[in-house]
């Protein structure tokens, strides 16, 4: 390690979606911007989610800032996992310090952060939050103050500068960067193969505004419960036209609870109902604000479309909005929530068949705008799978930032800012670490291959039982075989080819040592032969 | 049965993407209008594909004859599985025959049919086929001539008139069916939601070629190997800058082959070249087109991303091009395979960093026109999921179609088509059916649901050995339960519990025909105490 200089290291979100968290490290300081969880793919089973590997954040002694850019979930959500494992200050802004302390006891503390005012968090480093758009309140970006200069991370965000409403971006902050040599922009590249600009959350306005007026029944809208200027928005149009609001769902009641209680939502008294309350009004008078719209299995639309949600069925004057996009994986679930709702409501209304959603990150001519304004010495494009990364690479490209100050870099490369400017040195080997419920695992592929292998063929398990005057006779299971109406035919099928190969078997038994696993492939393939499916076999041998 | 109508039955494709095939049934004679496959959803493990369940057609003893639009596999693809079980004519257009003749041995005759010919089908039916512009030569619809008035089946198809170079829909033939009295037409609702109309394959000639000439090295496709015009058109670009072609992976082969032996694709000669003459070429004078565009796990572009295709390493200086559209649940692998890409090569053009593709399904204005051109009295739409219909029976509501005439139907239901309308009457409990190898399984959900719990939380395994002083000793083992590094652990903890445990289980061995649940219980309950899991448990007790 240069002694002089800072290491950059990605932790998560470089190479990938989620689980974002980069780290600055000096010679006794350590900050980690954001830190958070990631899902797993659907070939993941058995994974509730995943975190990063911070071994060797913990391993380096060094005292260690957490600061956190805003509250969405890949941001903030290993921290509830990892954060007893660290010893820290943590820095915030309200609203995800909000979100962090509410469910969880944090044996550190959390300082709440404001804008532009610059913070001591400890010797080598102070920050300075500014804000940011994106689609959760208080998104921030960081300027990090470091004796090589500043080191600027913009958190997720998009430009909207036009949104007359809420959070925009602080553009004077950005514009009055360019005077400030800084040395390295880390800029969220989510987006960056989307040309053009992102639209303003203010577009939705009236598409909304004509949906809430015009609903023949109830209007249920199902959004990100994190989404509070769009839940704000669908607040004020409904006061509008003097229709109640009901949220349904328990992370909508844990957003939008810590949302009014804090000054992020407001509604006129009387606008906001409990769900037990809507039948006793006019359904053209009721608007529903609900969760689900990823067709997560149990959230509430879904068990809405399958008529499994209490209190409220699905009516054929009900109009139906899912204003939301669609997270990258989850597609079959949303068209199958959709497939579900259409036919059995008044309507259905989703993109593209009409404009309910724009999203928070920033495309093309925002990212270009942002490394044209700031005009970093280095950039390193962040948050996006390795595709994105190098889009948002070409584009600072053409921005003047040739290769060698234009870094790609990905999870657990250390990049090293010294006075020579800044060089990748080195990989760190970092694990997946697995979540499931609350303890923590590092990945295991042979796991992930066997359940996959299981999934794919089940399983099958003989006892082999071999008496003293050589009789062999057998017990037989299988789990994922075969289907329901063929498991008798098959268990007795099995025993009945394993005694025709007996003496077969018999012989293989006399060295079990030796001939255990050719054992495991006669049985492997007497069973290919009659039902064409390789379960995993495991199989016993008994003396008696 | 209304012994004076026609049954109009979809087995497939109407509520799904896939396995399309409609039937429409006579006194005595039976139509099927396409027989597909539909691949699985990625939570339906160990089943290769799925095909309708034609049981109720086999059972009609009814003089059967199968009709096919188009040979894409969601239209084909079940007939190598099906047709054996069925008496049958087989009719297709000349580039589906050849793909079903090419690799089956059919017991059934199948005639070729020629576009605007009307065939005598049997005694009830007279088909007419005409042209269709769709993704692939040789795309058609039917007119069915039937004593109820005319039957018109759009198969796929976009109207693509403008296409300067290939088929293109048949418009006049659509125009004149205005004056014919149309019974029932039933029109694709694949993009039923996308507004506008679907541009031209033409559209693509301007940027392909850019990408083509331009090409520093190596320029590889990626595309449909069934998307022939596309194919004709990059090797005409080729030609035109005196570059090579050279087709790679086996499903590229089989539609190329065909295609070049019946004058659906055309090159000089010296045009194509085989891939182990590549080599030999200067890569700025090398077009390769391959397989791979879904990241289908052992395609030709997989391989190459991961550097295991035979002959061909991927190289600085190529250009990469993904020349398709991202089948739904696939975006996830597509994603992967462009990440693999990046960075690796030259450039990686996809979608929508450049057009590079465009779809073969009409879009909303291309469908109105449909309908308003032919003025059926009936309009069923098919092809597409539930949302998919109900967008596409609105858009036909606009046209003047009421709820009483533009009618959603789902696989299975039943229509009848007599002298007093079209009606659903009835619904059939059709079975999803299962092809595993060249075997067809009935569905079953218990299986699905073993394989399912079996890959989120693995199977334990455990012994129960109870000797005659009554010590209880125990085996263990697991498959898919803990990772590799602890599985020895795990195994001495679970035989150290079972022998904590060991009054209460000897009790219960007492009378194990009452008491075999529970001892499962108090093992799943001692695992899920340690390890925060419940693999499924199978325990067997043997005494001696």
């Amino acid at each position: 390690m240069n002694n002089s200089g800072l290491r950059i290291i990605p932790f998560g979100g470089l190479g990938e979606i989620g689980k974002n968290m980069m780290v600055i490290e000096g010679q006794n300081d350590l900050v980690m911007i954001d830190c958070g969880l990631q899902f797993p793919d659907a070939d993941l089973k058995g994974v509730d989610m995943l975190v990063p590997d911070v071994r060797y954040v913990i391993e380096s002694s060094k005292n260690v800032s957490i600061l956190i850019t805003h509250g969405h979930e890949d941001h903030i959500g290993a921290l509830r996992y990892l954060e007893p494992l660290l010893d820290c200050k943590i820095y915030a802004p309200k609203f995800a310090a909000l979100l962090l302390t509410r469910e969880n006891k944090f044996k550190n503390p959390i300082k709440i952060v404001e804008e532009r005012i610059s913070y001591k968090i400890s010797e080598e480093f102070h920050a300075t939050w500014f804000s940011m758009s994106h689609s959760i309140p208080d998104s921030m970006g960081i300027v990090l103050d470091t004796s090589l200069g500043k080191i600027v991370h913009t958190g997720d965000f998009k430009l909207d500068f036009e949104d007359k409403n809420y959070q925009i971006t602080d553009k004077s902050f950005l514009e009055d960067l360019k005077d400030q040599n800084v040395a390295l922009l880390m800029s969220d590249s989510t987006y960056a193969e989307i040309p053009g600009v992102t639209p303003s959350e203010d577009i939705l306005d009236e598409p909304l505004t004509n949906i809430i007026k015009n609903a023949p029944g109830r209007c249920i809208f199902s959004t990100f419960s994190s989404l509070i200027r769009r839940i704000q928005r669908i607040i004020e149009i409904s006061e509008r036209y003097q229709k109640k609001v009901c949220f349904v769902g328990s992370s909508m009641h844990k957003y939008t609870d810590i949302a009014f209680a804090n000054g992020y939502l407001k509604a006129a008294t009387g606008t906001v109902v409990n769900a037990k309350y809507l039948s006793t009004l006019d359904p053209a008078d009721v608007v529903i604000i609900m969760t689900g719209s990823q067709g997560e299995p149990r959230s509430a639309l879904v068990r809405l479309s399958v008529n499994e949600l209490d209190g409220i069925k699905l009516d054929s004057r009900d109009t139906v909005v899912l204003s939301s996009g669609v997270i990258p994986g989850n597609e079959r679930k949303v068209s199958g929530v959709i497939n579900k709702l259409v036919g059995n409501c008044a309507e259905v209304i989703y993109q593209p068949l009409n404009t309910v959603h724009v999203h928070g990150h920033a495309a093309a001519d925002e990212l270009r705008w942002v490394i044209d304004t700031v005009q970093p010495k280095y950039f390193v494009p962040v948050h996006g799978e390795h595709k994105h990364l190098i889009q948002h690479s070409k584009l600072a490209n053409k921005s003047g930032l040739g290769e060698d100050r234009a870094i790609i870099m990905r999870d657990g490369d250390v990049g090293v800012l010294d006075s020579l400017g800044f060089k990748l040195t080195d990989k760190l080997d970092l694990t997946d670490i697995w979540v499931k419920g609350r303890r923590l695992y590092d990945a295991c592929e042979v796991l992930q291959k066997e359940r996959l292998s299981v999934s794919n063929s089940g399983i099958c398990l003989i006892n082999l039982m071999v008496n003293r005057k050589d009789v062999l006779t057998s017990e037989c299971s299988e789990f994922g075989v075969v289907p329901n109406r063929n498991k008798k035919d098959f268990i007795s099928d099995v025993q009945a080819a394993i005694s025709d190969n007996q003496k077969k078997l018999l012989d293989l038994t006399d060295d079990l040592a030796v001939n255990k696993g050719r054992i495991d492939e006669l049985i492997r393939n007497i069973i290919y032969k009659m039902y064409h499916v390789y379960p995993k076999i495991i199989c016993n041998v008994t003396f008696s």
